[in-house]
């Protein structure tokens, strides 16, 4: 069982996370010019947006933090939760945008990221979780339980 | 330049789809046991849900229909937007549960679709569009203008 490192701990992002966020997200791809106004509105509209799960009303978008003992933020990543018709009008969860520091890989910070967010979406009432990744990125989520199960495509303008 | 068939039109889905949604839904997967009230209320909650694109807001769920000439569905498919942090602060559209009545595959209806979606999605502002599919289909959304980017994996309990 992988555990945290001493001192570490998993929470919701918030406001005041605005440039570790950003620092943490630049290896994943581009961030761009996100401003603080910007980040905190974005955070604001995540932490307002629901979808109805069964009677209750949960939250659509669950993105998260790893921080150090000294609370800083070393990795990132969160799950959309969809609602749709199919299986029973089912709830789906998408998990994105995940990133561990540079100097944090290898700790399995990732793996404990994955696992939390999984376990949030089932237990949230989805059926299945699913994301997207790169080729190279399989064997990382094989170990995380993850299968392979289709192909992603996309569109560009 | 495909077109639809005399007649065929593309809306957003509405509450008294639901026998035609549900029947045509039945090629993808299993639907299960949805009730009238089950789609309902999820139609309404689709309708009420927003995302913030600058400064409007705009729907998170595009479920759409394609109906003939007698007004009856015959395929259904929608495009879900997604609000991030990533590409200063981008909208990701990802296109869900295509499905094309049996009795009418193969007349373009599933392209066309598509294309409405993708349209629908980068009008929102997303800078990218995404779906996933089984191996089988990838020539299908090739000739919707999709490539092939990366691996779905999914985590099921
Ligand atoms: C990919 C990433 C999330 C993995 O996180 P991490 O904290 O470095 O990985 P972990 O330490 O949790 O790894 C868990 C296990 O997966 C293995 N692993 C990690 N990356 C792997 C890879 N690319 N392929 C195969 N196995 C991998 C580890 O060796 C470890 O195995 P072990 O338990 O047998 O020792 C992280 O390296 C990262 O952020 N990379 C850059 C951004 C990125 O690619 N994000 C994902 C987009 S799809
Ligand atoms: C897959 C599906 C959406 C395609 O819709 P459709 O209306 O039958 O397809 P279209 O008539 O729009 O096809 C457009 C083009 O793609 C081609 N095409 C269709 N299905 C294809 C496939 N599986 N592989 C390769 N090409 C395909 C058609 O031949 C046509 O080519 P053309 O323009 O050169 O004649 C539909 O058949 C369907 O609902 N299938 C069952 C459910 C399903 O698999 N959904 C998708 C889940 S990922």
């Amino acid at each position: 069982m992988a555990v945290l490192p001493p001192g570490y701990s998993i929470r919701r992002i918030e406001p005041r996370d605005y440039e570790e966020v950003v620092e943490t997200l630049k290896v994943l791809t581009v961030v761009g010019d996100v401003t603080r106004a910007k980040f905190e509105e974005t955070v604001e509209f995540w932490n307002n947006s629901t979808v109805k799960a069964g009677n209750a009303e949960i939250r659509a978008y669950n993105p998260h933090v790893i921080v150090n003992a000294e609370g800083r933020v070393v990795a990132t990543g969160t799950v959309l939760i969809e609602r749709k018709i199919i299986r029973n009008c089912g709830l789906v969860g998408h998990v994105e945008d995940i990133a561990v520091a540079k100097d944090q890989q290898g700790k399995q910070l990732g793996l404990l990221l994955i696992q939390y967010l999984t376990r949030l979406a089932h237990e949230a009432g989805c059926y299945k979780v699913i994301l997207d990744c790169d080729e190279k990125n399989v064997g990382f989520y094989e170990k995380c339980g993850y299968r392979r199960c289709g192909v992603e495509m996309d569109h560009r303008l």
